[in-house]
């Protein structure tokens, strides 16, 4: 059984509250027990951190046993090679989501420090970004 | 049954050909059949030019009509504000796809025309990035 | 019987289709009847294709012996340095043409490769544009 | 009967007399009187200032009962937000014109910051640019 | 009795005429009123210009003998050095205000060549950042 | 009674040790007390962390039943992409202040992520910024 | 008997006829008689088109099996990614000239997206140019 | 006897009161009598304003009888494409000054509009620069 | 007996696990440990933490007491203003160290906020850039 | 008896030789002669040198004990920090000079490295600039 | 018999020694024999300096009475406009030649100020290069 | 015993005497006396060079047979691709130096050509810089 886990960044505990004509109504909560009822071979858990130091020792912790990250850094994204370096001191392969079309949004949102360094990326599917990136990842 | 067509751009005909290290030794045909066996569902077509108004002409034929586009327009990506506008300009919903991590390589990879008006991008995971975005139309 | 040739890039084949809160509602051969009408002293042709080449093909083929060309490059205009080259190679005025106000667009809409090889310029004044320009070559 | 202004700013007043290879050599008061004989119907004023804040003035004075405005704003055209800001101030609508090929001079003549709020821009048809703008202005 | 002035820059005059969404349907001359009304211990009075270059010279009049300066200089914020350079010449100290929030504009509206030599500077308060700036001028 | 809370970011925890030259010699609660007493009928309390996630969760906490946010963010002003989502999300109105005038300090304090999505902005009038802001609010 | 190809891009089927104050005044077929005559132990062929979709199929044409391609892609040299990776895709060393001196001429044709890939490059010797490189692919 | 006139730009009234320690103690007028002693041959007039468009206005009104112009263009110098266009327009030639060593001061100043349409240019001698001028038109 | 502590940031933790071909296979408490005994008279402490504000407080704590910082911010040296702030707000001399060249890397990391408030800087000595800056902080 | 130096860099050894038209045709030790005479109350040296580091020594070497330097250091005007640092190092004046008006020329002629640590600067003279540069240094 | 000489500059000196994977293991002596040998008719002469002002020197020597210099100024090219302006300032066409592909190496090597004054260019041959220049001035 | 030489570039040889403030009273030639005693298990030598040509040639000299150079290279640091070049070319370890804290001075000194090369780099201990670098090389 696989061992995933999703790691979403600053901001995104407000899912369904915040902006939701960008971001939508449901609470990731939600969301995540659906899937997990619905991949029932993978191990799925979650971790959210609204700080960058504890994104990063999440990432550490889990970074050489599990079988796979799916992280949305939120605005992380933009301003973190820290985050980007913890990626490439771990073992565990990483996948970039986002839920809305960063590269639809402000300028500053164009560019991640992590997509260079994570094993794929995925943009702009609503919550199903995360769903794509857990298909990527079980196969 | 929706209609579902792949579009892929410039000196991907060489795929299996071409820098193996980067893009694999599958052809896109062969792997292309599978999908059309594992997806009896799905009515998926596909298309290959290098030429960006053979691209374009190909979008507006399409873009009136079917369920979705998957498209991967090579090098053209980073250049073409017109196929930009022939997303923009249709109704079809495309999703941009790439099979290496384009923001891992040249930094005039870094940049999409297309990402904007795309519905969502997918970047980085080999053939499986075509497939992802597959699923990611039929639902 | 001055010779003069509207030549549209990519995308204006959809000229009231796409976008019609930026380009209208009529389509192109419509507007073209009424102007052929209007001016019946000028032999006014047109051209279209998606495909930069035969953009500059077509320039290479008239540039010589028409006595206008009204050029609206579409995306062209701001990515191609070819056409630009075209238009310095001919002999025969090319008056350059946009509908919509690209200056009050995208940011990469704002500069153009054709302005400066250019006789004249006319930009945001809708299907006018054209017949401005076919004014300022019939004098 | 339309009331339209031509107004013109810095150093315009010397028209005929600076730089003749690249204004030519009419004054600017020959051609106004032309234009007023061949456009009977239109009431058309004039005025020129070398002074920023008098062109603004005059915008303000004119923008909100006259039906169109011409302007030629000169290097102010490259300089002034301010003067965008009385454009988008006023009622009245504003064609952007200029004598010579804007674009086909120093890199700093190459953005307008009038452009985005004018109505529609005419460049480069030496005096005739002014009127295409007046023949834009009375359809 | 404190001698503070407030001056307004260009289209400052049409304050309750343009663009009303951005800057509201009151005329400065109302709401200076009520100001003068609710502080009595000020004198409070007011200068308003198109012209850059009579702003340069009130602030040279008033600028060594009254006790605060209160500038919206409109757009020449973003342009006029020479302004800056009068507010360093004078001793009386100027708080720069803006009624909209310049911040969330135009990028060309991020910058003002003010900001480094005012005592201090308020942003986007509406009608209540010139009073705001008073408070702090009669403190 | 209007609920308000001051939240100051990283450093801000030495005011009246750290370069008095820039920042003055004042504790910051020395202060806070004063305006405690001048305004009582605002509840006014106060929240300092050297953290960015912090800083975010605390926004989180007050913005949406809070009247009001004061925030100066420190350097994080200039480097958070996630402070400013914050302010987004919550329903709080938030003024961004500075002690000091940093347009007048080196350039990578000139530019503010929060400045966009802030209500408005009070620059330089040292420990007076923050009162400034607090009337702001009062009204 | 080794078997090179020149192939030529955009506007240089009008060589002879095109500025020949920057291109000379002869044809490039009678040239290519010329070296046919001189090297008569090369089989050397020629294509020419105006299309970058058609370079890049005729690249991968002759791009397995020719002992040597000599490129000049005119002003596609400087904005087409998709030429240059075709370059990348195939086995035939390409050399890439150029007939004026490009670094001589507008700053938008100093750079070259083909250099990079390209075995070597021969710029500014006029027709001689396209020998020198049959030279070094000679031997 | 030759025709000679100083400009100077704005805030250069303040000469002898503003910035002692940059611009010198000494009233403009006070040196112009002395100059006006030292060079009885030289008929040497002055005219300061703090308005762009009066000093374009005073080009113009000399620029075709006067035997030189030394201009002093204070801030304007690096803002001002009007007035580098009046000094392009009008006949006599134009010496660019500076009191200060523009070179050592803001970024913002070590570009100047004028320089590339002067005669010459000298900078940074103090009230020298101008005698420095006027020696360099005499001869 | 001098107090020294040194200070490591993010993804310092790893070290003897991460990239070991860049940052070597040592754990950083093995080298202290021998740091420790081969320099006897100085009080040698160690500080980790992957959190910008955890360093941030840390450099408070010590700032006004300790006679000397080495600091290894990690990724943070290219991002983070807020610690820049704290190394001047505290009286310690901190010297910035890095195990790797970074100036060899990639681009972003060339840059540093911490150098310039640094008292000296030392890059690319492997674990000995820490005992060069020891020997620097104790003479 | 005053003692001044002309100090001539690279290429400046062919004046009268190279490009008349920029240059002049006359050889600089045939002005320098006539200098000599007109000036008899200064001892005028001269040295010229293609190699910056000998410009360098002969900067120290005179720097300590003349009463003036005039520098012309050609292109490594454009190019040399170590030269402007030459300049700050000694205590002789230094007057930077350029026969061309290097601001009418290429873009990489417009920013000298000398001109912020020069005394002052004259540009665009023709020789007359070296004598102007006389005069500022013999008063 | 025609002169021809080859100049190299800085480094080339270790040709044989330096990077054999770059530059190869042959000493340029050795090869300059052979081509003295290959081309009987050419009077070949060599010269290697790594002094940017010997090479100038150089220049000027032979640039008014020999046929052709052949130029491989090495890391000159990218930093040395004085070397530049030698070669505009002989007579003696000067052909830029590089063994390596520049363009292909970091970004820092793909601007010339050579190039845009040389005859013509040529990049990447290895040591060819020298010999293909060597043909382009014989003719 | 090792042989190890520091080399030092332009204006280095007026320390002592050079702007003070910055860069201390000491000559060099005292501090390396005292070196010199201090390391007797070291063969220390010296050369200084205004010429960035004796500069390379120094280094080819040293560079395949010493075991360390310590290269302080002042201004060309910042400019010279040719010493980097040379720091490549040789195999003896070079440790980059800096008397002064380069990042805490003018933006063109935050760069170093050398430092990508250099197997390390001391930025700021004043004299100390050298000694470390020498004990680094020791070890």
């Amino acid at each position: 059984m696989k061992k995933i886990i999703i790691i979403n960044g600053p901001n995104l505990n407000l899912l369904g509250t915040r902006e939701p004509s960008v971001y939508g109504t449901q609470s990731f909560e939600e969301v995540l027990t659906q899937w997990q009822k619905a991949y029932p071979n993978v191990s799925l858990s979650y971790f959210q951190s609204n700080c960058e130091g504890e994104l990063i020792s999440k990432l550490h912790e889990v970074g050489f046993h599990y079988d796979g990250v799916i992280l949305n850094a939120g605005a992380y994204t933009h301003t973190s090679i820290a985050l980007a370096d913890a990626i490439k001191a771990i073992q565990t392969p990483v996948v970039e989501v986002h839920i809305s079309n960063t590269f639809a949004r402000e300028s500053f949102r164009h560019h991640s420090y992590l997509s260079s360094v994570a094993k794929g990326v995925i943009v702009g599917f609503g919550m199903k970004s995360y769903e794509l990136a857990l298909l990527s990842l079980i196969d």
